[in-house]
């Protein structure tokens, strides 16, 4: 067995000494072998000076070595086979497809960020040649690339266990951009974390990066990840949890001498748009793709539909019956880890409760740690009273805010704070609606989808996995795609460098065969 | 005389009613005419709910007729003649040539802008096509493109009273972008202030922009400005300005229910290394050059070069004897305000008296409310122990730090905070040092610049005008130049929209020609 319950200091692999973090059969509740040992404050400090000593040559590294490098990251985490497999089902609770299909989708992102090094736009290397001529001053000669901002500090994330967490996005776009990587592991699967942690880790010596490229640490106490997020040679903080945690990391990093940003996905309940001609054309057909995308997982995605807005009518009732049927007929589910199973059973229970709420139906129960799936239903009127009523119940509940018409659901989505999608169920009647209400959608969300659920979250260039706060901290960015990387960098400008002492993505003959802006203009390699 | 002492609110042109704001000559310190009426919390209110009001038809304005809006700025500043020069001139003190260059910045600016919009390549537009038949499920189309953050706050700078002040920088690229802006006059230049105010107003009538687009209010207390931050309907905040200035922001805006980004550009020393190659072969040159800088508007650019970094010798020494002789010739300048000339002598002071500081010489001295150029040395050990003397010193001064040899210079370099510029002088026998302290450099600095100074700071594409935290609040952005408008902008994800509903920017006709990245390449508009 691999998992020995050690941490990864750049090249040293050995069991911290402060205090124990132990994984936990999500199905049973029962904790794991072995015990992790947690980081002290001297193993932080180490993995923060390794980090900081890593940065210069690591972002000197060129931009195929780092494309390797993310490759063999790739392949180091596909041959830690199916030791990699079990021990996630067990820790997170989650089927085995599910779990393999995170296994690709991370590899996948560390490939996709293998080719956004190679393709280099991400630099946004630019020229404005020199006017020595410009009247009534001369021009001297600008260039400007992206460079990375230093140290990243990445926080695993508890619902996905591998896509979001050690060798996740946050990892895979901070490593591309040329930032070396602290990552605190999520108690809530050290055994995972470790395994993947060892693969990076094997990659950082085969691909003869700097020993300080990666670390990966485990806490017995919350003073170790804040203590991460206030080092000053950490420069930016990667996040996907709670709003209490997000906002936590947000106010330390604020306060810190040299405030950081931070990149925390919180938390959205993606309104779901049902218009009036969808709904009459087949309502009880999106009943059961909702019910479907609800439950899918636990409901335990950032992107689950946990909230409905439906035109009042028959096709309202056709899609509240077929949902009904769908839901009853839904098994309980393994949760994540028991706290979260309580903090969902709780939020469940104070919404079945509330004075102005109906309940729809209810999933199977199940024995214990199985979350129940559950659906309600309240008027526009009573929801514009209730602003509780917009709190994330994290799993497979939501609730159908019913509008007597198209305006109605747009005062109800006028009120909603950020979110990271927002979804639309329309016909071509439908059009006119769906059009006046794009704007609002717009500065609600990062993603609008129609005629689906933002449950699936593909890995692209034209994802926006963010969005105003609270479902991020930074609404300007995304954690998901290639546009991940620009979280990480900043532009330098270097003015009048001979072309012997500029950065090979700025020289004159273009040696990385980059794309750049030349006067404001886009130009070709060749051009 | 055009110059009511009225503030803006929309179409309303009236004098505000809470407290008196007076313009100062800056030569003799004397009040000036008419008063300016304060702004009330209900001016603020109707300026923010007039801006919120105006977001989205604005944002929908062609880009085309945002370019025109921009340039009919412009064309309305360029109107305003001598009136605005000569008021400027008295308000800031500075000369007439300066004042007439800013003038051509800032509707250069105004026009640089006005070319980002009809390129649209800020825009990022990006789509990656539907894969239906894709294993083992299929992608959906996504198409990406940046939208406009929401109203924008912009401070009026005391320093550039036309380049980034109401119609400077920030409100050009906010404008741009599709932002409405409140701007909160500087209190130094309220005439000035009124007269650009009334020309975006004008613009905004002629070009049919919506009310809110533009409001310009003045604040005789600082609670105005302060509750502008707060404001929720406010997405984002431009300042130039003091440290603690910016500070103070930063704080109000992260401590809003919905924290909102920051740009403010606050204080920086500008390191000049001087080589040993460089000094030798023209030391006298340098020094003369480097006066010439530190004096220019009596030193009152944030890129001013406030500590030069020398390698001790001979060459130094022609440097110390031409500076020296230059800044004793050096006529004393009116400074900007009684305010600013009174931190900048304290702060001059401070230095002169430090036990380890040797000044080397100081400019002629001047009547009242001028600033008397100064010129001190320390050596690197001294400086190393001293990080008071990092403090900028907002007017003609500057720190002279002898280093025994690169090594000694690199370190001094690794102690310092963040800089909007650095700049480095060197021959090709000094490529080599120069070399290995680049990436630290980089580090340091959003602009690193060969055999020059600072002060010069071109619009343009390539250009960054920020840097690492403090000079500026978010080193990942700049001020000046097109990259400007990226301040103001969020990315937003489409997913399957059918073509009817898709923003112009991403529809499959590419009806605004835009260059876009498809499946990640970039494409030209006829590909």
């Amino acid at each position: 067995m691999t998992i020995q319950g050690e941490q990864i200091i750049g090249h040293a692999i050995a069991k911290g000494s402060q205090g124990e973090v132990f994984g936990v059969d999500a199905a049973t509740g029962q904790a794991l072998q072995p015990a992790f040992g947690g980081a002290s404050p001297a193993d932080l400090e180490r993995a923060c000076a390794l980090a900081e000593a890593a940065f210069d040559p690591y972002r000197e590294t060129s931009l195929e070595e780092r494309a390797r490098f993310l490759e063999a990251i790739a392949d180091e985490i596909s041959g830690l086979g199916d030791e990699l497999i079990e021990r996630c089902c067990l820790e997170s609770g989650l089927p085995r497809g599910r779990v393999e299909g995170e296994r690709g989708r991370t590899m996948g992102q560390l490939r996709l960020f293998a080719g956004v090094l190679r393709d280099g736009g991400y630099l946004d290397a630019r020229i404005d040649p020199a006017l020595p001529d410009r009247q009534p001053l001369p021009r001297p000669d600008l260039r400007l690339r992206n460079v990375p901002l230093g140290p990243v500090a990445v926080f695993g994330a508890s619902n996905f266990p591998l896509a979001f967490s050690v060798a996740g996005g946050d990892t895979a776009s901070a490593l591309a951009a040329g930032c070396p990587v602290v990552v605190k592991a999520h108690s809530a699967h050290p055994g995972t974390s470790e395994l993947v942690g060892r693969a990076v880790a094997k990659a950082v010596q085969s691909s003869g990066m700097p020993e300080g490229t990666f670390s990966l640490l485990f806490a017995a106490e919350r003073s170790i990840g804040e203590a991460l997020v206030a080092d000053p040679r950490i420069k930016a903080v990667g996040f996907t949890g709670s709003r209490g945690g997000g906002t936590a990391l947000m106010k330390i990093a604020a306060a810190r001498p040299e405030p950081i940003p931070v990149y925390a996905e919180m938390s959205s309940i993606n309104p779901v748009l049902l218009f009036g001609g969808a709904l009459r054309e087949r309502g009880a057909e999106i009943g059961r793709a909702f019910v479907a995308s609800l439950t899918l997982g636990a409901g335990q995605f950032c992107t689950n539909p946990g909230l409905v807005l439906a035109i009042e009518g028959e096709g309202l009732d056709a899609f509240l019956s077929a949902a009904e049927e769908a839901l009853v007929a839904s098994p309980a589910a393994v949760m994540l880890t028991p706290g979260i199973h309580s903090a969902y059973t709780k939020g469940v229970a104070a919404v079945e409760a509330h004075g102005s709420v109906a309940t729809v139906a209810k999933g199977q129960a199940g024995e214990t740690l199985r979350g129940q799936a559950a659906l309600f239903q309240v008027s526009a009127a009573d929801f514009a009273k209730a602003p509780e009523l917009q709190e994330e119940m994290f799993g497979a509940a939501s609730i159908v805010v019913t509008c007597r018409d198209a305006a109605e659901m747009a005062e109800v989505v006028r009120a909603l704070e950020g979110q990271l999608t927002a979804a639309l169920h329309i016909v071509a009647a439908d059009h006119g609606d769906a059009r006046s209400l794009l704007p609002l959608l717009e500065r609600k969300a990062g993603r609008i989808l129609v005629n689906g659920f933002g449950t699936g979250v593909e890995v692209a260039h034209a994802m926006v996995h963010g969005g105003p706060y609270p479902s991020t901290a930074d609404g300007r960015s995304t954690s998901v795609g290639s546009k991940a990387i620009e979280r990480f960098l900043r532009p330098v400008s270097y003015q009048s460098l001979p072309d012997a002492l500029l950065p090979d993505a700025l020289k004159d003959a273009n040696p990385l065969g980059l794309w750049r802006r030349v006067d404001g203009r886009m130009t070709a390699p060749q051009g």
